[in-house]
């Protein structure tokens, strides 16, 4: 196993001492649970706060958006796991400023169950919360039962876009309104060309030939819709776009912003051509493309792929878009 | 061969043109050189030019540092290929605002050749012009022969000093020193785990075991200084880290920048776990770290592994360093 690592157990742990010795004036841990990571850059008081969570082996995704003008904390798990809701809740206190807390995170069983926990929780604190939740992958439930969808890169346009509206002063509800809006006009798909390493289990999370690309994976090795022999990276872009656009149709005249996503393992150089094909095929519809991610924002570690986000943006969407974000591992001010 | 692309022989062309396309009011490739990609940004008259140039296939180097406060223009050659000298005369006349231009590039024998001969042919443009090779990677030659040291991902810092130098509207010599001695005060060492592919080749540029790495190998797969046995993170950020100090030893109380890099296929979670251990070993020594930088910053396509770089600051450097830059591939704004 090709890890740069210690102890697979120390992972997660040495991974957050990294980050917060990299970034001691932006970011720090909770005293009371090292696992809640939280934002030191200053906010407005009565600001309403925004907390994510979720399993590590995702970075950027999810801690990578705790900052300014986006997430001010994020409950960290092991590789792949959902967070305790002891976590969870403690992340929700330490975020709440009085205005009440949105908890925004990817759809999965366990992240839900424990975030639905937590809220009860800190209910005796009387801390209001609102939970809104990415499901974006339309590879992974069909049409009309989007509530089962999976949350993968997505996610990052709800904390973009929520993120702005909380520091603009909206109130709570309003912020989930941005939030649920966001999560509703986005769609991904991803492709994979090779599996990742779990630490602790130490082999491939899925086998795939060595000519083959898995079509519609979820970030956590997830079987996809179907096996394909590789295709071209034009091909691929526009059996992804097939399928986004087929979910979520756009007209002439729409505007959208676009995310190309590394997996983790491929180069950035490609996911440039898959954009140049992305980019042509909303060109040819009269479809507008607004401050293009590309890059990687929801890795699944040393997984070789990419993922095609689309986000379709009304003129409030596009104008939270564009406000300045700044963490240590996002900034939109050079998009 | 497992490479999002259409055909090998496009690949740095469409590379180019979903970066354009991404970019269009931040970035234009020349109208007289496709392989020219000039900056958009607004930049003060009479301010020297920074050029560099090099082979593709280590995006961000070299042609992700174009932007705001680093780098005017860069060169493109062919994956892990120079450039032609015609195309980096035509960058350097791009560049040029009647203050000179300063070629800065990795020390690598065609770069070298061919910038040469581009800096004769501008003298008929009357434009003068001073270059600074990055020599940062202490593994490719011992001390004392620094002018055969590779140049790896160190040059990142001798373009935003440099960069921060022209902006302040420093003249061509005082860029030149301020590279130059950025150059001298940087030290890389990389270890990797597995190798990249070039698209036109199609088969890996070197091979190793399931159970060891290359120490000291160079971005395009060059051999390194020894293979040994997978080691911890840990023991491996000793092992470099313990090459570049000999190299370059530092004192209680003097401050650095690191970079930890990764090389194309290794988690972001992993560099973070180097860094810790490279801060400690710092730490002990009572070294101090401005500005870490952890992240892709020069890569070798899908290669898996990383370099650290540390940086020596003196008082200037570290002001310059300070200074915003703002590519669409880079801001220090966050670190």
């Amino acid at each position: 196993m090709k890890k740069i690592m210690n102890q697979a157990a120390d992972f997660v742990q040495e991974t957050l001492q990294g980050i917060v010795a990299a970034y001691p004036d932006k970011l720090r841990l909770s005293e009371k649970d090292g696992r809640v990571l939280l934002s030191n850059y200053p906010r407005k008081p009565g600001k309403v706060g925004i907390v994510t969570g979720g399993g590590s082996g995702h970075l950027p995704v999810f801690l990578g958006y705790v900052g300014d003008g986006m997430v001010d904390g994020c409950a960290v798990g092991n590789v792949f796991a959902s967070p305790s809701y002891q976590t969870m809740a403690e992340t929700i206190r330490a975020c709440d400023d009085g205005a009440g807390v949105l908890c925004l995170y990817g759809n999965y069983g366990g992240d839900k169950m424990n975030f639905n926990q937590a809220c009860e929780d800190v209910e005796f604190d009387d801390i209001p919360t609102r939970s809104v939740r990415g499901c974006d992958d339309v590879a992974s439930a069909p049409k009309g039962e989007e509530e089962k969808r999976r949350g993968v890169a997505g996610i990052v346009y709800a904390y973009k876009t929520a993120g702005a509206a909380a520091k603009r002063g909206m109130d709570l509800d309003e912020v989930a309104r941005v939030a649920q809006k966001t999560v509703e006009n986005t769609r991904t798909m991803g492709v994979a060309t090779s599996a990742c390493i779990v630490p602790e289990v130490g082999k491939p999370t899925f086998s795939i030939a060595d000519d083959e690309m898995e079509i519609g994976m979820g970030i956590h090795g997830e079987p996809g819709i179907e096996v394909r022999k590789m295709m071209s990276a034009d091909e691929t872009a526009q059996l992804v776009m097939d399928r986004i656009l087929a979910d979520m149709p756009l007209a002439c005249g729409q505007k959208v912003s676009v995310m190309i996503n590394g997996l983790g393992a491929t180069p950035l150089e490609e996911l440039f051509i898959v954009y140049r094909k992305v980019a042509g095929i909303l060109d040819q519809q009269g479809v507008s493309i607004v401050m293009p991610h590309i890059g990687e924002f929801a890795t699944s570690m040393e997984m070789a792929g990419f993922s095609v986000t689309v986000c379709l943006l009304d003129e409030e969407l596009e104008e939270l878009l564009r406000e300045p974000a700044i963490t240590p591992f996002y900034t939109n001010l050079n998009k």
